[in-house]
């Protein structure tokens, strides 16, 4: 099929705005391959055009001028990405009466003036999408609006921000909540001024927009009852480890009985519930319906190019369910060569069990040595003249393994086959 | 908008087709809200239409003649629940030929002839959509082909066979592979012949579905490497506990250097791994790409209802991105009245330092009942004279909890306000 431009206009190039315009121009092809559309960047409204900037756009993108992206006849879908309540929802509702498509990444817009904004869409028939406004790549709103649609979602479970989970996770290894706060604005997980995050007023928004997805009725940011974790002392972290619990802000949305209740507090979570596994700046959602019980989504919910990910997916999604989209198509539009199976690398376990003499253990390591593989983790055990050799080894090409593995599988004192495992570590062997 | 009828056809009306339809008449409404589309069996090809089922169908609606759907006008989408792969193959190409997109949830037909099923879709011009087939109601498809196109997946690490799953958690706790697999049975987590299933023959297909999609390149079932769980051995499982690690059935698909990798096998997975705590019988699709870093999906993978929430899904995207779909509309479509905070229920955790004076806690315990509220768990510590009370609480009104805490408080004996957090637990408390 004919490749269709796309003409996409920019509301700010800052971090977000510009990984979209990398993201456009790099992945422009699969784009194209995918939807039958080329997507670009033909105008990006910033304040000030002679500003330093990461990945600077063509000469004659950048514009102070926000008629030039209203007007433009070029321009077909818009994204705003620049944040704010004002100018930006002024922006947008000129932008969806003039007949423009909007992407927004805006939560504090959606979550307070959604109910107007979604009206002045439908009145003008155009889309105004909303998935980069939550919980960053992770695609929650496609999934709850388009894959969800018969399940019925009555509670949503959310560890929506990544700030608080990443200070709460740290005070459990021991230190106060400044502490973490400070390590969390070092490592660049908290802002400067991260009274949004620490208030849960970041989560609130995001929960006000998934509840009102998630029930088909508008929940406001102001509906939200909110409670910050500010005041999470040690000591509680601590009678939280006493009763296998860890602390968490967690949003919990709830439909019961026609009603719906929408809350962000600090929260004791079971050790061994998926919540509680959410990792350091990652943020998680529950979703329990009648059809799918439970379904949950995970990934990174904050960052500029992640960000920019899903408000792509966004533009995407706006012309794939265009007359001119092909989304429908064979997913297949390459064909890639298979690895050959000795080429495949991973970390290993293996299991040898050899008779308890001496040099054993070093013949067996000076053959993984001579074919590159390491071992990074070892446990002998000796049980009436046998000796059981459990090792983990580094990252290893299989072709080597099963060669270093064929020599001491020869060796007089190895009495069965080695039996190998590949292992999944939480962290880089 | 005017509501559009749209015909549905569907091969087969077994467990997922009866559920199918259940679901289509129970949430007709959800769905002409969210995409203008009424949809409605019209025929179901059963081999037997006097056989007892579950829902059945409107008089009229069941046939045992294929050219009755595929002939058809009024018939405008069909999903195949059949299984298998003859008749099904030649009925999926035969409808797409007719100009019918169809729906399949069919993974072993997609994993082996999906190269020759797409091309007859793309000549046709029609849609071919496959959510279904792999992990029933986790939208794994949906996410990697239209959140995730510019995210360049290069791993996906995969929990795809629940009955493999239930059987290696289930030998953690004791116990053979065979007591365990006689268990799964028991419950219904396994099939009376579990062959494909323990072989990992299940979930190679669905890896090579997942692998195609998330590489654009055609992998087939006979590209899995393939090892199943027949040998694990209680000794496995325990040497791998004595790493802090798990034995899993595990599919990873790996694009390296351009060249693709596929393979499922049991795998040891470290205990803080997300992986590892997969539950039971729920799948995990993990996908790692540039833009996304890594996004997870888990849910339940198999059941009917679950198999045809994912069906409908499937149903509804077809529809909507038909150029009368709407799904662009505002998410709202109702006003739901708001909980009164004090009629909103959890398990909660309370804090109290009382005076360790005879009769506090017989006196906090009666104030407790006194309002219904009752204590899972309790633990009390001494020092230097005063107490402190940690208390797990069995769901419960909040309003209750805060009238007993208030008539607790009151107490000369309570040093502090009490200290209140809601409690997410693994299991119900």
């Amino acid at each position: 099929m004919a490749s269709v431009e796309v003409g996409i206009g920019l509301l700010g190039y800052g971090t977000v705005g510009s990984s979209v315009n990398r993201l456009l121009v790099e992945s422009g092809d699969e784009i194209e391959r995918a939807t039958g559309h080329r997507l670009r960047v033909v105008r990006a409204l910033v304040r000030d055009i002679g500003k330093e900037r990461p990945f600077p756009p063509s000469d004659g993108v950048l514009t102070t001028d926000f008629a030039a992206i209203r007007d433009d006849p070029n321009i077909h879908v818009v994204a705003e990405v620049m944040g704010g309540f004002d100018p930006a929802g002024g922006y947008v509702r000129e932008l969806l009466d003039a007949g423009k498509p909007v992407v927004s990444a805006n939560k504090q817009l959606v979550a307070r003036d959604g109910a107007d904004l979604f009206a002045t869409a439908s009145a003008a028939g155009v889309q105004l999408r909303f998935e980069a406004s939550v919980c960053a790549a992770i695609p929650v709103v496609k999934v709850l609006r388009e894959s969800l649609v018969v399940s019925n979602v009555h509670r949503v479970l959310g560890i929506v921000n990544g700030t608080t989970n990443f200070i709460l996770s740290r005070m459990e290894r021991g230190g106060s909540y400044a502490e973490a706060l400070a390590e969390a604005q070092e490592l660049g997980y908290a802002e400067a001024d991260p009274t949004d995050d620490v208030n849960g007023a970041d989560a609130a928004a995001k929960m006000a927009i998934l509840a009102t997805v998630a029930f088909g009725s508008r929940v406001r940011f102001e509906d939200v009852e909110r409670r910050g974790i500010e005041e999470i002392e040690p000591s509680h972290v601590a009678a939280a480890a006493e009763l296998g619990m860890v602390v968490r802000l967690v949003g919990i949305a709830t439909l019961s009985h026609g009603a719906v209740d929408v809350r962000v507090q600090p929260t004791l979570v079971e050790r061994t519930h998926a919540l509680a596994a959410v990792d350091g700046a990652f943020n998680a959602v529950m979703l329990q319906g009648d059809a799918i019980r439970e379904i949950t989504l995970e990934g990174p919910g904050a960052g500029g190019i992640e960000t920019a990910s899903a408000v792509v997916a966004d533009l995407v999604s706006v012309v794939g369910t265009a007359g001119t989209g092909f989304l429908q198509n064979d997913a297949c539009w390459r064909e890639l060569e298979r690895l050959p199976p000795t080429d495949w690398r991973a970390p290993f376990y293996v299991h040898l069990e050899v008779a308890d003499r001496p040099g054993v253990l070093a013949h067996a390591a000076s053959r993984l040595a001579a074919h590159d593989v390491s071992v990074a983790q070892l446990v002998q055990r000796l049980d009436d003249g046998r000796a059981t050799l459990e090792l983990v080894l580094h990252e290893t090409r299989l072709g080597d393994l099963a060669d270093a593995l064929r020599e001491i599988a020869a060796f007089p004192e190895v009495l069965n086959p080695p039996f190998v495992l590949p292992v999944i570590s939480a962290r880089a062997l």
